[in-house]
């Protein structure tokens, strides 16, 4: 058995928990979730059944996810930032919502790409693609797929700039991006930055 | 007693409600709260004294439903949607505030009529009606009333379309609201949509 | 000791809370927190260590206040409204980032003076000043120091206009504030709204 933390407030109900995981009060990590190691589950967080997460995880306060919400190693989910799975969802007691919800037309998954950002209280609806190592600035709502590196805030959000692995922004100079501090050049490449030559 | 189930992590304090309610853990009823059949009430929900929720509403998770809100049948509030009852909210230590809280001229209602839904993280400012079977869009900040089957979003929210019983968009086309996959057509009448004959 | 309460589902792990206050279901306030007296921690709240909360500051439901986040006597933060202390938050695990978080470059204040309210699910991101008395209105993302006495919403919150302690809107009318009930006029003077002469 590997050695997680889980606080005594707290709910789990899975034990595929990886090393040196933390799960906080009052969250609830529901039967069928598998979690890597080192992630970070804090207060009042819930993790619905179905869910992967990959290592070095943060799932900040009060932020929820769901089936159809993949996480990738090392992404960051601030405080009260949301989640869904459904573009249109209604109560299923409504007449021809329990054959809907059954059947599932509805699912849109949403994917958190390698070491991605998503900012506090952002709102991401569902269908999207965060790409490696982007930034979502807080408060934004997102409703399409944001590229790898890029900074994209606002409601919608749109791409402002770029962001490097450290999340320092990169200035965009004669086609390269540009580290302010250093000078060094970059360009984006297979949706990696690389260093220029 | 109707059979419904708490969450043994649940707080619940009325015993006014329906068969077939479900309230998950880390959710606080207070006294003075009555819920219909077949509601859900997922976890860290809120739901203060005074409140009445009719049947099929479902209240998902970090959502807090205050007393001033009116939630009809089969009403369906996203994760972290918020609301309020107070226009302009202070302190009630700061001089003069106390007599304001005791005497309610802050307090402003808030409707939800049947079928509405609220989507994740939008928030509701006081005062307003959400009109039946109207949509409003993730992350919205709703300001004004929104009209039965509207599909409204944005920030302030605006009206952008129609929407049909099961959440499926309408076109607006020569007068007439259309269900792209039926060719059906429908009329928006007397707050209901009927099919044109 | 003094007289505060706690609710039996509450998480408290400091003694430095002042007469009269009051922690709901639910909250989680750290230990080396100091919260003044007369204060109200709504449910599901959360207080990192390191914070201290002035008097009668009210903290409404789902809101978490992190290290870095100073709050003066009587201010409000609405339900879910949501602070940050890290303009660029990533994962610790990634390469880079554990130096990053130990030496803190990353770290930044926020201030709300006497009295300030925050609305309802408003993000606030780090760096700014929120002004003795002023109100951001509901659903706002703030991004930039709000003067005393603004009336701020929208995403970017802009000032709109100014209010009174008590919360009323005051109108601008000849280089005056002045109360529409009483036609009393002021002036906005040393960061004091004071009655002109």
């Amino acid at each position: 058995m590997p050695d997680f933390f889980v606080h005594p407030q707290a709910l789990v109900e899975t034990e595929s928990i990886g090393e040196g995981t933390r799960v906080w009060a009052f969250a609830h990590v529901m039967a069928d979730v598998v979690i890597g190691r080192d992630c970070n589950i804090c207060d009042h967080a819930f993790i619905e059944s179905g869910v992967r997460l990959g290592n070095g995880v943060v799932i900040k306060n009060g932020v929820a996810i769901w089936q159809g919400v993949e996480i990738a190693d090392n992404a960051f989910v601030g405080p009260n930032a949301v989640f869904t799975n459904d573009l249109a969802p209604r109560s299923r007691r409504l007449p021809g919502m329990a054959e809907h919800y059954r059947d599932r037309p509805w699912f849109r998954k949403t994917m958190l790409e390698e070491g991605a950002t998503v900012g506090a209280n952002a709102t991401i609806v569902c269908g999207v693609t965060l790409g490696r190592f982007c930034m979502i600035g807080a408060g934004s709502v997102v409703t399409g797929d944001v590229p790898p590196y890029a900074l994209a805030y606002g409601a919608p959000a749109r791409v402002r700039g770029y962001v490097n692995r450290t999340g320092d922004r990169l200035e965009e100079r004669d086609g390269f991006l540009v580290e302010p501090e250093t000078g060094r050049k970059y360009v984006l490449r297979n949706n990696e930055i690389q260093e220029a030559s």
